[in-house]
């Protein structure tokens, strides 16, 4: 009986190896001893949303906000202090799957409905035709980049991908906008937009007509859960730990790109938890969004708790990441711009309050608990790293990957680097005003950081450790350092091709960093 | 037995009447009617540093700090939302004690030696001579003001005047160090000095050698408190009851300038409260600073609390203010410049985190409890205030009083004036550097306030209703505005005859902010 068990078993194996539809042959030796990857992407929440310090001090809004899930994953595995995300939703999103900077991948600003860019109309700039129908599967789709995804490779390489929440990687009316095209196994609730309808079941999440999908907000395939009481983040929540019980009985690593809608708008209350904060006086809609933190944070938990109860959590490694600074320019309550305080401004931002992002990996017995590292990373860094964590020794991608794998670190078997490189790039107009929001290309190298203004050749210079508000441009004292970074900036954009806006009045395009 | 009694009190208010050596006579009848005065002065405290909310809305900042007493008095009170002061501590204290703006009585910077200026070396710009020998009652001392008094009018007016806590009015070696010269009948623990050596009974409040006042900063006068494990803020409490005390045998109604040197440095724990802030988390010294929130909190708890146990509190006024922003420049943990938000920067900037002031005044049955009023005021409205509430209707004063009073808004009979003009004037270098830390003179003009700075001509333009945190700098779209608020400021700091700096090169005055 055991024998011909084993017999179907090989049997099965050796099917599945010659007419599995991957171009990379399944190695199904190499699968079996996978880590699960949960990346747990949080969208529009702010390095300061949450209990946990990610700075050196605990502060007024660690205070305030409350998330003992958080908590635990720090406690048990390490914070990243200075992770960071473009400043806006897609282009974050588009690194993390791809591996490529935003200058790189072109999908510099939030995407939505094909061939209309987003971009806000500018007094002096035309912004450039960017790829605002974002990342496509294939090469055939205009203003678009192409490009092999995470969980195709993932997929390739044993694992069931699962995509959960928040997908917003291509146009609707393209391939990119639908999550089982850009190599997931499953798709729950994922599709064009970048925002619920609704969070609430009893609203159908955003759909007017329960069989029909409201577009673009209505969150899709959830009809189940329609006139519930129930809250999206909950119900997400409990779909992603289903596909994580299916991939048990695939008897497959998985993949669970667990990306909440939460905590973008509309900031609704999450009725566990809003009450309370209500009670500490907290005015709509700040109480609002704390209940959503929470209601967040409660999903991380209920994930943790899962994988220990079923003896998972020891092969799980979560990755807690979001996807650009904390909303502060429009929707809060509270005044304007110091909602990610310590860090200036928030999300559309090129101040560290719009990039900054709370970061965190835990890996039992891998990972050492409770350790901070202050070492820059950023989006794209995260393809490489997941990939490098799955066992994937050999990549092959139609694209250049920019990002690097940060494990060295995650294993303390390197120092921080001092001097690392970053570039954020942002040719676009998003349309909410504030510090630091507009039309601009950032670098940081080391504790240095240089922002340029395309519309005034504005260039604002920054030391970080000392000054991570951002308060004292010191371009005039250091005239040396901002040619060095222009020059750094500028060569970066050229070399990957990157858009750049025009001026409206000579139709000639705005002078790269280093030309001004 | 009675009418002997009855005899003895009137040959003494006789006695008092005649041999009273105030320059108004004594009017024993009025004194009856006329309610006790508490000002409750505390030092270095922001606008943030309580949880009671002078914004729209409950910040963070509200929610870390624990101030139950302050809570109380607002419930049975009127709260004011935008009460200013100056940036730093003595000009601030002149322009209560006087009512004359600081522009006017030129003690624009803190004092402490006699003939010393505290204000830094600058590479630009070279400081004016200000009255770095602070208030005085005589008009023979060199570089300061002479001005009559608030206790000193008080006094005149039937009031038992009584200081206790910080003074900082007069230099070192000036009659004006002395609060017993400038109006009061007591002084605990008040001299040149701007900061306690301690604030431990332990470290006798700062004295080496407990007998003698270890000079600048060793508290005077708290001798039978050393060596006793006791906070400053809890000895000024207590001594301050006691005052009161006496004010009760004497019969008269009594002035208390309860001006505490807490929150201001050093930075120490007040053991009551510690414990709790650093469970909460927070960092060293931000849990100290919290701490002696609390502790200054309680100290006003305590004072309502004897005064209702002795039927005092229907008769009483406390009106509750604070001298400066919140210190953020320098000595706090966190991020500088964060620890007013939303209000930009703190202690010693022009911008509002510098300026704006927790206030709150309280008078059962005079004062509508649990009430909130927008209008804009300044320390030295408090002169004109007071003795308004203490019914003084005749001022003789050496100085021109800039003050208004603002008992029609306390009582409800005047809409808040959508154009109050308000100056402050710093022509001087304070040393911590920052947003807004310089040498410049400020003008708010109902919603527009401009920045003039001296040393290059730049000028700031905000409107405060749209941009609390002076964000968006309006100059260049708003040259109109920007001549307009210059001229008038311009106009205003001539007229009283204020100092300005002189350009080192040229030794030519800084141009006033109209001729540039």
């Amino acid at each position: 009986m055991l024998m011909i068990h084993h017999f179907i078993k090989i049997a099965l194996l050796i099917y599945v190896f010659i007419f599995s539809s991957s171009t990379v042959p399944f190695d199904w030796k190499a699968s079996l001893k996978k880590p699960n990857i949960i990346f747990f992407l949080v969208d529009d929440m702010g390095w300061q949303d949450t209990s946990v310090p990610f700075w050196t001090e605990k502060t007024a809004l660690n205070l305030l906000y409350q998330t003992p899930n958080m908590e635990k994953m720090a406690t048990e595995g390490m914070k990243f202090t200075q992770a960071y995300a473009s400043s806006v939703c897609s282009p974050t999103r588009v690194s993390l799957m791809t591996g490529m900077n935003a200058a790189r991948h072109r999908v510099t600003n939030w995407t939505l409905k094909r061939n209309i860019s987003e971009d806000h109309a500018d007094d002096v700039l035309k912004m450039p035709v960017w790829n605002m129908n974002g990342l496509q599967p294939v090469d055939s789709i205009e203003n678009s980049v192409h490009a092999t995804t995470l969980p195709q490779i993932l997929k390739q390489n044993g694992y069931f991908t699962v995509h959960c929440g928040k997908a917003h990687w291509g146009a609707m009316n393209t391939p990119g906008a639908n999550p089982l095209n850009l190599g997931f196994d499953l798709n729950i609730a994922g599709h064009a937009a970048g925002a619920p309808g609704s969070y609430q079941g009893e609203k159908n999440f955003g759909n007017k007509d329960g069989d029909k999908q409201t577009l673009p907000w209505g969150v899709p395939g959830l009809g189940k859960y329609h006139g519930d009481t129930i809250n999206l983040t909950e119900v997400l929540t409990l779909e992603a730990i289903s596909a994580i019980q299916q991939a048990q009985k695939l008897n497959k690593p998985f993949f669970l790109n667990m990306s909440h809608y939460a905590v973008h708008t509309p900031l609704e209350a999450d009725a566990r938890f809003y009450k309370k904060y209500k009670n500490m006086g907290l005015e709509e809609p700040e109480a609002r969004f704390a209940s959503m933190v929470e209601g967040m944070d409660k999903s991380l938990g209920d994930l943790m708790s899962f994988l220990s109860e079923n003896n998972l959590d020891k092969n799980t490694i979560i990755v807690f990441m979001s996807d650009n600074g904390s909303l502060s320019a429009t929707a809060r309550g509270g005044q304007k711009h110091t909602h990610n305080s310590p860090l200036k401004s928030g999300k559309g931002s090129a101040y560290e309050g719009g990039i900054r992002e709370p970061m965190m990996v835990k890996w039992p017995g891998k990972v050492k608990p409770g350790t901070v590292c202050n070492q820059p990373i950023i989006a794209e860094d995260f393809f490489s790293t997941l990939l490098d964590l799955a066992g994937v020794k050999k990549i092959n991608t139609v694209q250049v990957i920019d990002g690097v794998s940060f494990t060295p670190f995650l294993f303390q078997k390197s120092k921080v680097q001092k001097d690392r490189t970053l570039v954020w790039h942002y040719p676009n107009k998003w349309g909410p005003t504030g510090p630091g929001i507009g039309t601009t290309s950032t670098i940081r190298h080391g504790n240095w950081k240089l922002i340029y203004w395309y519309k005034d050749g504005k260039k604002e210079l920054y030391r970080l450790e000392e000054d991570l508000s951002e308060n004292n441009d010191l371009a005039n004292k250091y005239p040396e350092k901002v040619d060095e970074l222009s020059a750094l900036l500028g060569e970066y954009l050229r070399k990957v091709n990157a858009d750049r806006p025009l001026f409206k009045q000579t139709n000639q395009a705005a002078p790269w960093p280093d030309e001004i």
